[in-house]
């Protein structure tokens, strides 16, 4: 159990860096980022921060020897930048989730060998595999590559059959997976942590809205949907325990018509969909994921208050005077420069009472 | 209005520094720390830290020429400081808010001349007077100094006339005031805010609870005083705008047996009894801070919820597991080391529902 005062390792300097840093110096421990970024938005909060790419395995053996525990923001870090941490200091969640994850197709058949349901899905190695692919699972399906997507980055919806190869050279011939469409009437998330002792608590679910792959607004709880909250904490517990996972991680999921759940993504982080945590709860998912990747004790995961986030996505962030203006609004900005085109710069949350 | 991305300079580097820094870290902006201590509270959480004597203008002057404004999280700043600061940036709140509130003589003589009550004083400066102003007031009175008092400092009990002369000798013989025990039934304080437009908003009452000069216990909504609200607020607002004040500032009120309220202290900041609006309202007092010196609207601030406010005073800090394993507590810990009799170590906030 780490004491007040310790070390905590961020690799990745992005908001959900900053989040958490802001988050663990409220609980009194000092942060060190590990950031190619020269200027980043966490490194900007942080106690200290280690400018250097991933690939510079020696800086990364520097930082983790200078901590008490690593952790990581995004699910991209390299596996070898996570291990060679990990060898000077313990590296939660640890490696096993960056590998699962980040392959779209190791990570389902992770999920469903734990017997839990996805949409049905091919892996795709040739123009000529996402061709039969695509007759295999019908159309319209959605072409994605295994590896590196992100905010509906690397995909390519397929709507004939006979598409999917252009769609394939479209995505650079890399490896891919097409996946039917999930027949889902609404999509929900639970962002849900694991303490070092295996204690799981999961806030509740979140409704989500997606536009053009990037997430706009989640509505938390999710309206109606106390009758999912049994299965979705069954799902996220099982993937958790089969991850040996310690930290807070979120699991995407498509509510069908007959209410039930089938696993989009996993995410091995604190996530978009938690936000809302941040004003609503009295513990935020940045919080707990500070308590258990330092052996605390999880925190109670129970809102005080209903919340509505909505992202502040590229432009959207020159709204910040009228949001600062409006009463009842908590405005977050990341400290980014540019707001470009789909970037994330910042969210709201609006509270209300809980129903 | 400053933009987001913009630099906030804070005169101080310890917990208030930092939890501004915190705050104003979560609306986008980047602080610059100005403090004596090599390893701060606030500067471990700032973009930048500029080391250095508040006696050293010329690094004053380097520190405020690099920020888009300065505030000052202590009302001991020298105003020297203030001043050089001043020349290369907004200061905000001024400097007259400093000369005030520095000297308990001019404090008191300044709202008494707003038209409102304090406890009757005398100002003393030699034994002769200490001996004079007790036979005038009566006993038991509280002799202070004028300056650098804090959390029960500075201070001693005068029993009889006669030992006003050992007393004022035993607090070093500097410049002196004796007040008259004020006949509470509560201390309350105000904590308010006024913008660069002269706007002003005031949390709800809090009800305070001190044990050797030191706050230990804040409620809030303080139970059963709507009614003195009007009058807190009315108090309030002649303060911030007699002092052309910007920014968030406290009143600490004694509440005598009809309900009238007598003003005990000023504080030109943020305050020790607003901590409960962290987690209470959403907007805290640190955030409402930081808009009214960026030139933002003040947020509304209306809590969601009812709040007590423990805080964690030297050895007490050593229950943070204990409190990290309560649910509901939101355990605040300053990254202060050593746990000194007396240190302001942390604080925790229990919320429940407003009644």
């Amino acid at each position: 159990m780490l004491k007040p005062g310790a070390r905590i390792g961020i690799l990745g300097g992005g908001q959900l860096g900053r989040m958490l840093a802001l988050d663990a110096a409220r609980l009194g421990f000092d942060c060190v980022i590990f950031t190619p970024e020269d200027d980043s938005p966490a490194g900007r909060v942080a106690a200290a921060c280690e400018i250097a790419p991933y690939e510079d395995l020696e800086a990364v053996a520097r930082f983790a020897a200078s901590v008490d525990v690593v952790t990581y923001e995004f699910e991209n870090v390299p596996v070898e930048t996570a291990q060679a941490a990990g060898r000077h200091a313990p590296l939660r969640p640890g490696v096993k989730a960056l590998e699962v994850c980040q392959d779209r197709v190791t990570e389902k058949s992770f999920v469903n060998e734990a017997g839990i349901e996805t949409t049905p899905w091919q892996a795709v190695s040739s123009a000529k595999d996402a061709i039969a692919a695509a007759q295999a699972l019908g159309v319209p399906a959605i072409l994605k590559t295994r590896r590196l997507g992100y905010d509906g980055k690397g995909q390519q919806v397929v709507r004939r059959a006979g598409d999917a190869a252009s769609a394939f050279e479209a995505l650079g011939s890399v490896p891919c997976i097409l996946e039917a469409f999930a027949p889902f009437t609404r999509e929900v998330s639970v962002v849900a942590a694991r303490s070092v002792d295996g204690a799981v608590a999961a806030f509740p679910l979140a409704e989500n809205h997606h536009e053009g792959g990037i997430l706009r607004v989640s509505t938390a709880p999710a309206p109606g949907a106390d009758g999912l909250a049994g299965e979705a904490l069954r799902i996220a517990s099982a993937i958790l325990s089969g991850l040996e996972y310690v930290g807070v991680l979120a699991v995407e999921l498509f509510v069908l018509e007959d209410g039930r759940l089938w696993v989009n993504e996993i995410a091995p982080r604190v996530h978009n969909t938690g936000h809302w945590t941040m004003d609503a709860c009295t513990v935020s998912q940045f919080e707990q994921h500070i308590r258990a990747i330092a052996g605390w004790p999880l925190g109670d995961p129970a809102p005080h208050s209903a919340a509505r986030m909505d992202n502040l996505i590229g432009a959207d962030v020159e709204r910040w005077q009228a949001l600062a203006s409006e009463p009842g609004v908590c405005l977050h900005l990341y400290g980014k420069g540019e707001a470009r085109e789909g970037r994330k710069m910042g969210h709201v949350n609006r509270l209300s009472p809980l129903s």
